[in-house]
C-alpha cells in the first residue's frame, strides 16, 4: 500500500501528535494472521514515509531519531494496510514483515505472559 | 484472567512507565479473533486494577483518571491474557468484550482506513 506525498500528508495532518516528543501511537499487526507484533511511535515525518514508501518507519524515543524498520536487520515490513482510530491518535499498520520483528529473535515483541514476566522470564 | 495483589504488584513493578503521565500503552485486542479493538493508556494502578479484578482498566490522558471500560455503558470487558513487550513499556490485553469498544458505537476504534480519512470520514 503507497499513498501519494499529497494523500500522505493531508492523512498525516488529520491526525493528534498527543504523545510523546508528538507522536501518534502505532500497532504493528501482521496482515497474515493478526498477531500483534510490536507498538511503536510515529510523528509527522515517519507516518508520511510510511505511507509514501509503503515501507514501516517509525520515530524512535530513545534514539531521537527517525528510523526505517529494517534499516540494520534487513527485516523490512511491507505496509499492507493502514487504520485510524476515532480521536486521531493511533494508528494499526498492517504489515508483512520480511523477517523476526522484535531485536531479540522473537516474531513478536508481546513474546512473554504477565505470568512469564511474574516467574522472572526476561 | 486473575492475578492475586502481591503477583500484579510484580507485574506492575516491572513495568517501564515512560509515556506520557507515567503510563504505558494498553492494546486491547479481542481474544476470539485478534482484532485491535482500541488502544489506551494505562498508569501502574490501572495495570494493579486490571489484574487483580480480570476487568479491563483504562488511565484517561484526557480527563487524568482511573476508569473501568464500561463503567457507564456496561459494555465490560473481560481480560483473557495479558503480554508484554520486551522493553516493559507495553501490554497487550486480550479480552472478552461485553459489547462494542468504540465510543461511537463501532465494535473497533479503528473503523476507518487511511484512505477513508483521505477522503474526510469521520
Amino acid at each position: 500500500m503507497r499513498m501519494s506525498l499529497e494523500e500522505a500528508t493531508r492523512l498525516a495532518d488529520s491526525l493528534w501528535y498527543r504523545h510523546t516528543d508528538s507522536t501518534v501511537i502505532a500497532v504493528v499487526q501482521d496482515a497474515s494472521d493478526k498477531e500483534v507484533l510490536m507498538v511503536g511511535s510515529m510523528n509527522r515525518e515517519a507516518v508520511i514515509k510510511t505511507l509514501t514508501t509503503g515501507l514501516l518507519h517509525l520515530y524512535s524515543l530513545s534514539r531521537k531519531r527517525l528510523w526505517m524498520k529494517g534499516e540494520t536487520s534487513g527485516h523490512i515490513h511491507e505496509v499492507v494496510e493502514v487504520r485510524v482510530d476515532c480521536d486521531n491518535d493511533a494508528l494499526i499498520v498492517k504489515v508483512r514483515p520480511h523477517g523476526p520483528t522484535c531485536h531479540t529473535g522473537n516474531r513478536s515483541c508481546f513474546y512473554r505472559t504477565a505470568e512469564e514476566v511474574v516467574q522472572g522470564k526476561t
